[in-house]
């Protein structure tokens, strides 16, 4: 096994095994990728492990591996000194994670931490010619231009976690491309045979709701995610469509599709986890029981399938029905901000996701109705008109952050002071 | 252009146009594939086609060509008498289509016809390193082990033009192959990612109706399919579940997956036109509005996809519900009869076919009930036991389908007699 990759879809040439260094491992995404890693313990094998703040729950993780990690990183770095004494190095902040994840004997990143922690890990990977599995929204959604330059530059193609991408990225495996196109769309992928991309989208606790009830929908109701268990912030955007939003302008990035060629489906069934149509009027889905475990397997292990008992099978013939219908933009209305602020580029999307960001928790708290995060995150993006920045860097990134949670905040502290 | 390959996915390598000789012209397909020709005139172009007994559509479709074809054929050797005088030579009977099949010209023969009249041209096209696009059923299902074999001995994959195969072929684009299950496994392909084919089936016209009814259908009920527009045997194989029988042998003749590992299961709308599941738990679907133009187009074109806007687009948002649901294998005992054929392999299959197609026009002439086939089919089965061979030659299976047409001829007797 090579330390490093100049070619995607070579991680199987060898029987070596594949070096994971996985980020955000404590997280709902990284505990289950520790778990598929066990399950093929005979390919790949975690040797750096980075967490947030559970500092207990990342040394139990590295203590229950068959094979001690190299290095171990936690985000705050004041719970270094708590840590207990160990062979192990415990690295911290986001130098910490970056050290993690351009360490020589690491072949693949998992980058499964959540907000903007992602970001400066994911390029260095990148940059370190790393391949790299991304479950992390932000890092595409905010520096979509700058990641997937990047990954292009160095011949690596972004490993989508997310079902949605990982749906879109099995329908195309061999299916062709055009180096043209791919200079021209600048993207992750170069599909040229690509007609529409088609994201379902559960459609919420909310689908079946009227707007008043909806716009006052309590947080318990919101967290209550018909198909999918996630964290909280990832429930409530799945509620709003938000998450939805933020995945059609990922899906831009990784696919190189224009906005108007993206379409969102309700589908309340979760059993499609997305679809592409072919210039040729055929389309393929990629499909089953909702399990992140199986978009997670795949990830690691693309281009290859390997066997896993464990994962769920979908029974076809006693499935009944699998329903679709549009999505009401009028009442998710964080769904076509999120095309609004794609289209509009620049630092607009990183405008939308930190408003999001703010709005989300202090709806959680009680400060806000569930009515108001669209509310919110539609004046954010009116005000940023001033303010927009193209083609941002990724210092211009992290300024328009922070103006996007100042203003958010802002408008958040009105409402409920109101 | 070569005049010749030895690897499949080597059509698109120049900008020559890919030269068809299209066996089967005037039927369902054949028509269809001459209407996708003309929308790819830029890439493809018919030399040589060929009809059964339709001498004046045959003449009329070649002087509709863009450019005149180099052959002609017709089946019926007595119809040359009386064809207009011509440039363009015009040969009959079995050898003037293996005489079109092998001709230097000719990149790729495209093989519409039904019944064995496909056979011969079949095989002598895989001989002399043609790609072949196969809609003819009974070359695969009669002779699927010789056909398999000869076109993995000459490194041809067989490009499947019945909507399910071209489902599960779309599906299996770019998934990871073993030489050494291809080498197992004997088949045109050698995916060992898969774990099970699930292929859809509309479940015809009678799929609700009760035991009694379904066994005293009319030949005119039995015609009336749900979605599909086809010829009057494959029309009625799709009432009597016949038809998904005979793709279920050959979906284990193209693909390399035992029977146990192909499971049917009814979905009344044919918008998921067959699935894959793998061995991950993942699982891959082909879909889109029925037409088969597009399997037709993907079997000329693949691994290339060309823009088709007259291709039908499905509205997701508006598409409603798709329905799943068991098949009952008590009201249609031609499918499991089928499976069984199909497991007991050698010329079984063969003796299915045949009396299949002997039991078909009886019903349609008024000569015995809709019900009645299975029967003739499952009796023909059980006295074949006496007589079956095992890896039969093409002589043998020959002999087993003149013998299973008479036994089955003598059964529709016997039943018209009472």
């Amino acid at each position: 096994m090579p330390n490093s990759y100049t070619q995607s879809d070579s991680v199987d040439n060898s029987n070596a095994k594949t070096r994971i260094c996985l980020l955000g491992s404590t997280g709902s995404i990284g505990a289950q990728t520790v778990e598929v890693v066990r399950h093929l313990s005979d390919r790949f094998r975690i040797v750096c492990l980075s967490a947030g703040s559970d500092l207990d729950a990342l040394i139990a993780q590295a203590a229950a591996l068959p094979e001690p990690p190299l290095l171990l990183s936690i985000a705050r770095a004041s719970l270094t000194a708590s840590a207990p004494q160990s062979s192990i190095p415990l690295l911290s902040g986001e130098g910490g994670m970056v050290e993690l994840a351009t360490h020589p004997d690491v072949d693949m990143v998992v980058v499964a931490t959540t907000g903007h922690a992602g970001f400066a890990p994911t390029l260095a990977a990148l940059e370190a010619g790393k391949e790299v599995a991304l479950a992390n929204k932000e890092a595409l959604v905010m520096a979509g231009e700058i990641v997937t330059r990047l990954a292009q530059r160095k011949g690596i193609r972004i490993r989508p976690i997310d079902s949605e991408h990982s749906a879109i990225w099995q329908c195309l495996v061999g299916e062709p491309e055009s180096e043209e196109h791919n200079k021209e769309r600048g993207a992750s992928g170069a599909w040229n045979c690509i007609e529409k991309l088609v994201l379902t989208a559960s459609g919420g606790p909310f689908r079946l709701w009227d707007r008043e009830s909806t716009d006052r929908a309590t947080p318990q109701q919101a967290l209550n995610h018909p198909t999918w268990t996630m964290g909280a912030k990832v429930t409530v955007d799945s509620a709003t469509l938000m998450n939805k939003g933020l995945e059609v302008i990922e899906a831009h990035w990784l696919f190189g599709v224009p906005f108007d060629d993206i379409e969102v489906v309700a589908h309340p069934e979760s059993i499609i986890h997305s679809m592409v149509r072919f210039v040729d009027g055929s389309a393929k889905a990629q499909l089953g029981v909702p399990d992140m475990r199986v978009p997670i397997q795949y990830a690691l292990t693309h281009p290859q399938r390997y066997p896993n008992p464990d994962m769920p099978r979908a029974d076809w013939a006693a499935l009944g029905a699998l329903h679709f219908e549009p999505v009401d933009m009028q009442r998710f209305r964080c769904l076509p901000l999120a095309f609004q602020a794609g289209r509009l580029g620049g630092t607009y999307p990183t405008a939308l996701a930190a408003a999001d960001e703010v709005a989300v928790p202090r709806f959680l708290a009680g400060d806000i109705r569930f009515g108001d995060i669209p509310g919110i995150i539609e004046e954010v993006l009116d005000k940023h008109a001033s303010v927009a920045l193209s083609s941002p860097d990724i210092a211009e990134i992290k300024w328009a952050d922070d103006w996007a949670r100042q203003t958010a905040g802002q408008l958040a502290d009105a409402i409920g002071s109101k």
